[in-house]
């Protein structure tokens, strides 16, 4: 590990004489247990919905990284849920949690319906929610603040006996704590005498701010031993990660979040932002060993592809984009030195660094690109200069070689007449019918021509696709898969459409970026601009498929 | 403005004993400057790409919102930024700024042509970055420590000769100082005495968690006045908001951000997210009225639009998500009380609460929705079940009703016999096809047929387009624009394709998801689910069309 990760904040501390409550006593644990609660929180996002398939294959993934506590879902609340219980997956390294709430007012415990079917959901640990703000149980609930603490002391005390562990989620904590601090305080109390292993602060709003998280956390642990409790935050002022960490320092030992900051409204606190942050920058341990910190990009990305999200390539640390660089000055200097522009190295998180091509590259940026792909020029070839013109058209024109690598390394070899023309369109017509069938259903065929030369040798194919564009694809293979074999196993794995509206009043052109996998996984994606989505398809399609031939060594068919 | 938002920071230090530095004092200005580098820094995000007349609209409307210094570009750096500064839009309410280095080594201030450029740009602010890392200097630059200061004294002391305003950006402050404090506090003192109005700090790396900034800040603002200080933070560790924060706390009196948080990497801190946590929380004041808060979300999506960006929903407080409420039991809290889950009121930044229709909806959340698009509906109406029954019908099979307003109030209202068969689609046919012209060009035309019943009448016409959905469209309004004139201002804005790939082994579903307005600029979505592409298509299409003629009161044709 280099100086600039592993230097980090102690030295700075050190330096400028200052030390972070609750980092630097001796005798206060360095390991911070991190709390998954993708399964639970995260569900409640926007446009998200996992299947019972989903939510298995997260919490593997989550207890293979490393994770501590793995929130599955709300035992009784939904199918899923109740679905991921009945056959949740063996975990090894982590526990498995089920969320539920504290008994409800005027029951008992042991007489709770909703509290009986959590203790028996198997999981290991539950986590109860319950009040702690005197104006939510006054005037939004109606319960006297007796009765809630009745309620928090006699549901905690039950689930210490039935599960191995009991948390206690306290809901709007930091309000509740500046409306009535006595109060607040005494709830968490509660908790933690009936038998909670972890009491947790929750910024349920997420409306407080880091200052403040410190100020009330420090106040917190000097009343309360800071390894029982743990902190809970929402990005409602984009301080989720920040408040996470202000509550470690000042002595918490717990961290809830979720992959990728999944959660309601504008998300929780992103466990993939503060692990390498507690890891590498503050010297916290946590469940995850170094290793299983260079799987980190692996498993942020593995959420979105169970969700088919496209992942954010500006996310901290694990973006495709936290490691490029585009101005010419930054890669020039990145190149000399990482530390000039890298606060950790990429590798320690499983990422990359990437060299940009943009209408802002200068030549070093496109030198740059260019080793990357393997591809040796020297600096004065006089080939470099008409290639930077070509791409500044072609993105004048609307393409983004940013996203789509493929078609740049192609772009640059054609440039360099390295590519081969493995075949030549002639034309193709595609039909898109939609009618009544002979059973009174409406259904909808499409069916695509293409003709093609092959080194000399004319073919032509008609097949079937359930769009357009699938038929295109499938009249492609069928005329290229028996000359080239090596295309049998290449899948289109996304397809995006973008329509781009220009300042001027010419016509809107529309953008296809098709992403392609092979059978061991490699991805690769590729660009097509076009007024036509057919014609900018049928492009991106074409780079897809002679990226492939490219890549694997193959020479055009003799014909 | 209600309790929650207007108590925010202060009673809870004051109930904590705690005063943040900087902001206790009565001496100490409680006025923060705004430094937008949007124009300069934002346009080195991956993907973004200004014109000229992007910065001209973009520069105006930051002035219009109350941002005190907008950097508009590098003069002399690129074409887009030179043509920028030779139209420079007029100031109203702030100031331009133009960027650049410090002279270059071994030469004098008054004999570097690029410093030359930079101070005829006509900007009345120059901002000058130069280097503080004692490493940076020595390692990657082979630039003496005494030479470095001196570059920085001539060219800040000629800037504030040659026009109103020097700023001097200390790339690598925080490095800098944790490698050499003396060094860079020197820099900053060499800047201040040769006239620079402000000292930015600079996060360059993006790599320093809030208690450094907090740490190092409150060291240097105890050797120079807080007030000529600024900070400027990228997102590398997704603290850039909370490093801002953290500074204006320890006394400095400017920020530097962007719009969206646009920039290099992760990008800049996010002004969107700092202005309103400064205002509403903090009590600080800005160039901004509470009004101009109030447009706070129109600048963010005037940014998206002309960037051609999806705008982020999750964006904290103006993403569409920032006040949307899906679960449950949120949904009937918040309706009861908004203070229990918001923690400012969505109209402070010029945002609107949402509900969600969602499969973990309830009933509660259903009726929500219902009041929001003015649908009245008894909670005992045995049509909620069914609804509820086809929505979770709907969104297994790939729907997303929660991004498509339109579709879902159209399906609400069908339900309720309320939505009238405007037009009744027979068969269509789609034809795209590539070809060589008579000149030689490589050509590809679509073209759709369209046959459909309106009141009994058949129609049957053909149009052409740019491509299939265009063609699709053409021949829809061919038949029904002369029938229902209000059509005819309905334009397509957006046009989004996703595939979604189901865990299960069944053929791939394709959601597109169509964005319309009408001459009022008022914008609704509509969605579509098949495995075809087309087929998708033209059931977005065809609610786009239908909704329109739903809420402009259109009654069928007659026939």
């Amino acid at each position: 590990m280099r100086e600039g990760a592993k230097g980090g904040i102690l030295p700075g501390f050190l330096m400028t004489g200052f030390t972070p409550p609750g980092t630097g006593p001796r005798w206060m644990s360095k390991r911070v247990y991190l709390y998954d609660s993708t399964l639970r929180d995260g569900a409640q996002t926007q446009g998200v919905d996992f299947s019972a398939a989903d939510k298995i294959a997260i919490a593997r993934e989550l207890d293979g990284l490393g994770i501590d506590y793995i929130e599955g879902g709300w035992p009784g609340a939904n199918d899923t849920d109740d679905a991921f219980f009945a056959r949740a997956p063996h975990m090894v390294r982590g526990r498995l949690a089920a969320f539920g709430m504290t008994r409800r007012a005027g029951r008992s415990a042991d007489n709770d319906p909703a509290l009986q079917t959590l203790l028996s959901s198997g999981a290991p640990v539950v986590t109860l929610v319950g009040k702690t703000w005197d104006f939510q149980c006054r005037v939004a609930l109606g319960v006297e603040l007796d009765e809630n603490l009745r309620m928090i002391a006699d549901s905690i005390a039950l689930t210490a006996q039935r599960v191995d562990q009991a948390v206690f989620d306290a809901e709007h904590f930091f309000d509740g704590y500046k409306s009535n601090p006595e109060y607040a305080v005494s709830c968490l109390r509660t908790a933690l005498d009936a038998g909670a292993r972890w009491v947790v602060l929750c910024d349920t709003n997420g409306g407080t701010l880091p200052s403040e998280v410190e100020a009330i956390v420090t106040a917190i642990t000097r009343q309360l031993p800071g390894d029982r409790l743990g902190i809970h935050c929402h990005n409602d002022t984009e301080n989720a990660v920040a408040n996470s960490l202000a509550a470690v320092q000042a002595g918490v030992r717990q961290i809830q979040g979720t992959l990728n900051g999944l959660g309601e409204r504008c998300g929780n606190a992103n466990l993939i932002s503060i692990i390498p942050s507690l890891m590498l920058k503050m010297g916290f341990e946590t469940g995850l060993s170094s290793h299983d910190l260079t799987r980190l990009k692996h498993v942020s990305r593995l959420l979105d592809e169970r969700l088919n999200r496209a992942p954010d390539r500006r996310a901290p640390y694990v973006g495709d984009s936290a490691f490029a660089h585009k101005g010419g000055l930054h890669v020039s200097a990145v190149e000399r030195d990482p530390r000039c522009y890298e606060h950790v190295t990429p590798e320690s998180v499983g990422n990359t660094r990437q060299i940009l091509v943009s209408n802002q590259a200068g030549r070093s940026n496109v030198m740059a690109r260019f080793r990357e792909i393997g591809l040796d020029m020297e600096a004065s070839d006089p080939r470099i200069g008409s290639l930077l013109e070509t791409i500044k058209r072609l993105e004048a024109q609307g393409f983004a070689f940013d996203g789509a690598e493929a078609s740049f390394e192609l772009l640059a070899r054609r440039e360099l007449a390295e590519v081969p023309e493995y075949f030549r369109l002639t034309s193709f017509r595609v039909i898109d019918e939609r009618r009544w069938n002979a059973r009174g259903e409406l259904i909808t065929l499409s069916e695509a021509t293409v003709k093609m030369d092959i080194q000399g040798e004319r073919h032509m194919v008609v097949a079937e696709g359930n769009g357009p564009v699938n038929a295109l694809d499938a009249a492609l293979r069928k005329v290229l898969v028996p000359v080239y074999p090596v295309l049998a196993d290449l899948r289109l794995v996304d397809y995006k459409v973008r329509i781009l509206t220009p300042d001027a009043a010419t016509a809107a052109l529309t953008r296809v970026m098709i992403e392609s996998a092979d059978a061991e996984g490699t991805r690769w994606t590729t660009v097509g601009v076009s007024s036509n989505v057919i014609d900018a398809s049928f492009n991106a399609l074409q780079d897809a498929l002679t990226y492939r031939l490219f890549k694997s060594g193959q020479v055009p068919h003799p014909g």
